[in-house]
């Protein structure tokens, strides 16, 4: 059977892990890595190209974009009109309508297909919170993350004035709210008083319980870890109760890493369009014939 | 939009969870039931129909096949040959990638969809656990059934010499071990000793920690909650220790039947064939607009 040839685009913690996941994936063929300098080939094995430009590899049949969820729209659109599928973790929640909408055009236009949205929430935590709503059509389900960093949260607090360098924890305490923990180090001449105010008064924080702490390394308390737990209490037909929970404490680039080579299989056996992972069967994500899967997973 | 018509075949516990689940569920019409005394018609409401052949019913788009598992095969390639879809719950592990393969082609042949092996294990657990396998792909899952009744297990002792009534327990002690716990109604003249170590001896209790109980009644201890616990703990990418989970503690035949209502209706959506749940997309289980769900679940 022919390898399905990756590339990735953007090597950061993501692209790093994607690169794992494929060396680990028998199915797949590394085409090469695209980045902004490829002279940069610090932890790049010496046979993967590294390259500027995804038109100077040979043969690519799917993008792994592991660039910051901002970049995402224009790289996808980009590539997908080379007739490139793409697979990317794009993850502001409320933007991912539009996204799916905008890229479905370009990939139909292109014959090809993207996965978007493919990380663990979004992403797997998806297709989990899916089941549980069609398996218990009425109830709540509370999406509970953590311990662990919010990258969206620690960029917020860097931004501030004074702060040489953060960490915010994500901490659940249940039924979807959350604890913020920030570690800060701050730059000279500022007090740790009216850093914290100001970190408390940031709409990314003033809505939930905030605690500022300053330490004196940042780089110290990192720690890649992650967790989720999802919780349904619902009715199925007319019984009430019925109890469904779903927990991972995962190491985060490299779950991510690992969904975005599951997706970027799947790609190849989509029709042209773009998709979430909900519109993508499971055993999809697997590699080699349905048939095997069904005799040993269901 | 027009609204599925489906009939239920079949009319005990989980027919009778199935029209719960229907009536609850605006975008489905109930063409009728199907049982053998069409003359019996407790607890059914009176605008439903009760035929004994599903060709008695105006236009049924898909049958719930809520009959035993061991009826479905037969069952199922006669009403796809009338062209109308099946699903079912069929239960029986290792003969799943047979009755795909049998289905398949009558579904094939007269245009028609069949969705087999549609309940919580099979069925939910084995999208549970693709996912699972998907995301950490080396590792080991554990499948951790109960406390709940085993029915196959019931039966087994209910057929042993001087057995009345029984009800056999499935207990989780990890790892995909079970304990037996069996309950016992005695006939007269009959001792606890010798039904014991025949219940003991049977194959299906002979590899498990087995406890027989004498009691009163077994109608008292009746009580149709289950539960599982799957458990995986894996590699995603080279990144050990990856822990995932899943727990539900439900009413059986209440999800059971709300089950077979959404692979009923993602029946609909599927081109002709013979499906298992981990070849259809989730989002599908679910009523109306895709862009619906993405919106609110992804």
């Amino acid at each position: 059977m022919q390898k399905i040839r990756a590339a990735i685009v953007g090597y950061g913690n993501i692209g790093h892990a994607a690169l794992e996941a494929l060396v680990e994936t028998p199915d797949f063929q590394i085409a090469g890595i695209v980045r902004r300098n490829p002279a940069d080939r610090a932890g790049i094995p010496a046979d993967i190209p590294v390259v500027s430009s995804i038109k100077e590899l040979e043969r690519v049949d799917v993008a792994i974009l592991a660039s910051p969820t901002r970049q995402i729209e224009a790289q996808a659109k980009e590539i997908l009109a080379l007739g490139i599928n793409t697979v990317d973790s794009f993850d502001i929640h409320t933007q991912i309508p539009a996204l799916r909408k905008s890229l479905a055009a370009v990939a139909k236009e292109h014959n090809a297909v993207s996965v978007i949205s493919a990380g663990w929430d979004p992403g797997s935590d998806s297709v989990v919170r899916t089941l549980m709503e069609a398996i218990a059509p009425k109830g709540i389900t509370y999406t509970n993350f953590g311990p662990g960093r919010s990258m969206g949260h620690t960029v917020a607090v860097k931004a501030i004035e004074g702060v040489k360098d953060a960490l915010s924890m994500t901490i659940p305490v249940g039924t979807g709210i959350h604890r913020r923990m920030v570690y800060v180090e701050l730059l000279p001449g500022y007090d740790l008083a009216t850093v914290a105010a100001a970190i408390k008064a940031d709409p990314y924080f003033s809505s939930d319980e905030t605690h500022v702490m300053q330490v004196d390394s940042v780089d110290a308390l990192n720690d890649v870890g992650h967790g989720v737990n999802l919780v349904r209490k619902g009715v199925s037909g007319k019984t009430h109760n019925q109890m469904l929970e779903f927990d991972m404490k995962i190491n985060n680039p490299a779950l991510t890493g690992q969904v975005l080579v599951c997706v970027a299989r799947a790609s190849m056996r989509l029709q042209p369009g773009c998709y979430t992972m909900i519109e993508i069967p499971v055993v999809d994500l697997l590699p080699g014939d349905r048939d095997y899967w069904v005799a040993h997973l269901v």
